[in-house]
């Protein structure tokens, strides 16, 4: 039994292991002043964030981030989808998809007018997902050095 | 002489202008509401959206739009440049180079932990410059269908 | 007991089968002369071809075609791995990773200076195994309308 | 006054001028043995190679380099062109579509089934010209490390 519901203050735990192996994935890690303002942020309804878990068994084995923010190109905000995760052992089993859509109705009830993501040119399995629920862009990103 | 300042009220009308060539460059347009809201916003101090614009013998040339927003890796917030774009006619004259660098100023100004930015991947002119400003980073974009 | 050998004569049932799925995987097909021309070619000596395959309990499972062709930048040919392919349900054996490295050694054996082959910038499955036998260059390939 | 024609003995100087450049864009340079198997080879009819070179006001300015090979999915020979040089200060003069074309001429001279050619993904100059004259394919290049 597989469920998606909204990140909860018990949830720490668990979101701080799931969260340090995503950042770990990107082969970086964060402060814990970090750990706590994001977590503080996410359960914060004055913030424009939302986190999301996927449960499996009563496990929370997955986390979604959604950040809301302005879009010059509309009246109401787009939801740019920072963070997806899904535990190594739980992979194929549809989770990722599942969080995803969970996003997109989340937006939904935002009234945001898109969800968008980025991510590595060469995450083959991730790109795998996202080519099935959702539309590579040709835009690429840059950055400040 | 040319120049770079925040864009002010007086400016509309040249700002309507630059800003419709510039969704024209996109093969887009946008509704007047979403002219006049995203006009008045660059202009709010409480909304955390920055105009800039380029101006050049006294004529407004060029524009920038920055939008700040949460970042989940950060306690600050990011700095995304969403919109930048120079007169057909001015091309070549390092002002794209000079609103870059001012919203670098700006995120500066704002405590912005980075500055980003998305550009298609065919977009040769654009990336001539963004190669020399910037860093292109493995992201790719990805949206909601 | 998998088994990486030249392609023969006798192998032209299972060949031609493997190769057909093989166009089918790029929706294209090709009339039986060519079918006919490439077989008769990959096993003359007298070609700059050479064919193996993959055997796994004496059942022929996979393919690769070598081209051996001039280079301007080095007096000795290059070799061109045009064609790759592992029946369905024999992949994440290792085959494809065995007809590459047997690829190799053709091309030692011949004297070429590289081997090089060309793949779909979304064809995940193949790069996951592409990035671990070989280098993406920055080379994009463009054609003739 | 501007012309696409075969590369002769007699232009052996200014190809070689243009050819070093060539090379010393991709930050390369090959022995004086290479140069001379090369320009021996594009000369040789029976070699599968063809020299074509541009001449402006009488000087040698560009170049293309194009082999012929074989391609397992057709009976006919394909046609790389694998070398593209149009002299820096002559560029924008539209030399370098001309030796394409010259060379779609020459490849159907040849009876060639297609032209190819690879760039780098980040050669905007080129790119823009490919984009006009060709078609950019979904094809990356992978070689042996």
């Amino acid at each position: 039994m597989t469920d998606i519901r909204p990140l909860k203050a018990q949830d720490e735990g668990d979101w701080r292991r799931l969260w340090a192996d995503y950042l770990a994935f990107y082969e970086t890690t964060r402060p814990d002043s970090v750990f706590r303002a994001t977590f503080t942020r996410l359960l914060d309804a004055a913030e424009p964030m939302r986190g999301l878990v996927a449960v499996a068994d009563g496990r929370v084995v997955g986390l979604a981030h959604l950040i809301f923010h302005r879009h010059c190109w509309s009246e109401g905000d787009t939801c740019y989808l920072q963070d997806l995760y899904v535990d190594q052992d739980m992979r194929g089993e549809g989770l990722g998809r599942k969080l995803i859509e969970a996003c997109y109705a989340e937006a939904d009830a935002a009234g945001a007018v898109t969800v968008y993501w980025m991510t590595q040119e060469f995450n083959y399995a991730a790109r795998m997902l996202y080519d099935r629920v959702g539309v590579r862009t040709p835009f690429i990103k840059y950055q400040r050095p």
